[in-house]
């Protein structure tokens, strides 16, 4: 069994202790004692949940402010010319950069979407935090590589201790056909994987879809029988009342990227109409390339910030439904009792120091932690009851800098 | 004379020293030798120009996180409340808390305009940043109380050192009458002060001035010759073509404020159509109750991402653009030369740590700091040739929290 005794945090403006056994929240009390447990004490810090980035492609962390400014198709065919170039070795890398920026800011967990997933898993195991790593299929890979996927997946084991994992990702439907779609889907249900994809991100892909099949893209995917409540569709900018209705039905998360469909001007998603609707709702950062950073707390008042401005009203994003989209909805979505700092749920947390100037006053801390907050006023970070981040500094930090700035060197980009 | 030299600074990707005289960047060139120079070796940190804040109420930092998701007109009622129970104690050091989140995240000016102008003052000379202190000005405040504002400024002295200057600022045209704005416009105009008023902030603003004059905000203003080059018009969000026209035509400075206008859900500021007016542009970032931050930095992700979407169009929001609305327009907008890593320009610079996650790699800076950095990216600030912030560290900022956290303490608000 293993203890851990966090003392003198603050919860509800009230000060506590918390004891944390086997990685799950066990006790919430002041003046804990428990002679077995290791002691940190965070010295006033307030606890709030840890964030849950439900679609990113971290390793993409790479090409951050490279080629800003375009379409969003011209914008992934300038991308992919320089993703074709990235090793295995590159990607893992890229990953170990992308994990670090995200413990910065608090963020424990996140669900990829990529190629190379093996450098991804061993990049999450070697931080440990926690991640699905999707494994993105095309029709473009050819049935070769379509099927090593499905071997990787198949025979995949995960090594002691891991946090990670895997998820059977289709592109999008321009890039993956029904065949394609409805094998990766049985697959992931045959094997309980997650399902995650892109769905109705841009306009052209809702016009594409209604000349091809004549259905729009939610319609279309639920025709073929691929949604249910293990899938995560990113971005559903475009839905109409009726596929608002479906996704609700078969209780599959939409996955939010604000910052992502503003920056590629892929439009605005109807999060009063996905409400309405009982939708599931969780919030995502999508890849450096198109945001630029990966984190939650520039999302969350982005998700917030946009939702007011879009519906004319002030009372539309409300701090409640966007920390619980960034947090307890996220990590519901994949099956963890987290998200909420409660006895009985996984210690997945952020300790914010409350003497950092975005804080004071304290009027109310989810506020603050949404419209005010940055990455300076993140203390310490712990994921299943260990601290990722402690008084700021992550392990081999260093070291992930320069060698991502070797990549860069290395290939003459800089 | 006073030299300062700064050591092994990045500039456009190249080491570089800087030598600074008398508060003006003298000369950028590699490897300056000058014995007579204090130096600072700021060991490869990049060299950007600090930002300047065009529409503020600074001490509205108090406020932070008070009153949340409301409309504007029962915001304002609520805020008015508490701002009644202000002394010029609380403001002195709401003020000072202010000027310490500006620093932290690179801001060396802020335009202000709110009571208590003489504690605010005192406030921005004890931190040694610039500022325009507007006294605001409405008709309900009384003609004695109108006049004592006045007089004040009629008998401003600056103090040795000193880089405050004083605003005339009247509120609002639904808070100020014809002849209360002419008599401000008049003794800014013959005293040389600068004119800062808020300006078709909201479409209840644009519907009650065509109902009570027949014309819109800005043509009304313009009707009573109130215009000019020295006015900082804030918010700007509802201008139909003449008005953009107008503004141009007097060579008033816009002053955007993305994150208020979207909190408070008062609408979007059409900035392609100012660019294509030729329309002077800068960015604000409006009290920390509207937002709930002074960071530029967030500003001006916020203004990009904004007119992304806003128009479809990736190509919208321009890094360049959104750069110089945040420091150059907005400095020449007070007339500082200044804005620019330039010989010959006021040395108000910011220094970012390259080693940092959010600025790795660094394909491009501008882009990273505006889509990617927060405050942890800013390792020291520098004003008007001294360094207001090294290494992180700003003067008595311990001090200043406490303070901070006393006055909400002492009125059991938390």
């Amino acid at each position: 069994m293993k203890k851990v005794l966090i003392k003198n945090a603050v919860l509800d403006n009230k000060n506590t202790d918390l004891l944390i056994v086997n990685g799950v929240i066990s006790k919430i009390a002041p003046c804990i004692e428990d002679l077995e447990a290791k002691v940190f004490d965070v010295r006033q810090k307030a606890v709030m949940p840890a964030f849950y980035n439900m679609h990113t492609h971290s390793s993409m962390t790479l090409l951050r402010s490279y080629c800003e400014d375009l379409p969003l198709f011209d914008w992934l065919n300038n991308i992919w010319k320089r993703e074709a170039e990235l090793t295995a070795e590159d990607i893992y890398n890229g990953t170990r950069l992308a994990i670090l920026e995200m413990i910065k800011s608090g963020t424990v967990f996140f669900a990829d979407m990529y190629w190379f997933h093996d450098a991804i898993v061993k990049a999450v195991e070697s931080m440990k935090i926690r991640a699905n790593v999707g494994i993105c299929f095309m029709d473009s890979l050819g049935k070769d590589a379509i099927n090593a996927n499905f071997d990787y997946a198949k025979s995949f084991q995960k090594s002691e201790g891991s946090l990670v994992d895997l998820g059977i990702a289709p592109h999008a439907i321009y890039t993956c056909g029904k065949e394609l779609y409805r094998e990766c889907f049985e697959f992931a249900n045959e094997n309980g994987f997650l399902f995650h994809t892109h769905l109705s991100e841009t306009q052209k892909e809702v016009e594409d879809s209604l000349s091809q099949t004549g259905m729009r893209p939610v319609e279309y995917l639920d025709s073929i029988g691929v949604l249910n409540d293990r899938t995560l569709a990113a971005h559903c900018v475009h839905l109409t009342p009726k596929e608002a209705e479906i996704l609700a039905e078969r209780k599959t998360t939409i996955v939010h990227n604000p910052c992502s469909n503003m920056k590629l001007a892929s439009g605005v998603f109807d999060s009063e109409q996905a409400i309405a609707k009982s939708c599931r709702i969780a919030l995502g950062t999508d890849g450096t390339s198109s945001n630029n950073n990966l984190s939650m707390i520039d999302e969350m008042k982005f998700a917030s910030l946009l939702a007011k401005v879009h519906y004319a009203n002030p009372q539309a994003g409300k701090v409640n439904d966007v920390l619980q989209w960034a947090t307890v909805n996220g990590a519901n979505a994949v099956g963890l009792n987290a998200g909420e700092v409660k006895e009985g749920k996984l210690a997945d947390l952020i300790f914010l120091n409350l003497d950092n100037e975005r804080l004071v006053p304290n009027n109310d801390l989810a506020s603050n932690l949404i419209y005010s907050a940055d990455s300076k006023c993140i203390d310490s970070v712990m994921c299943n009851g260990e601290f990722v981040m402690w008084n700021g500094v992550v392990e081999n930090e260093q070291e992930i800098i320069e060698t991502a700035k070797k990549y860069i060197r290395d290939k003459k980009r800089v």
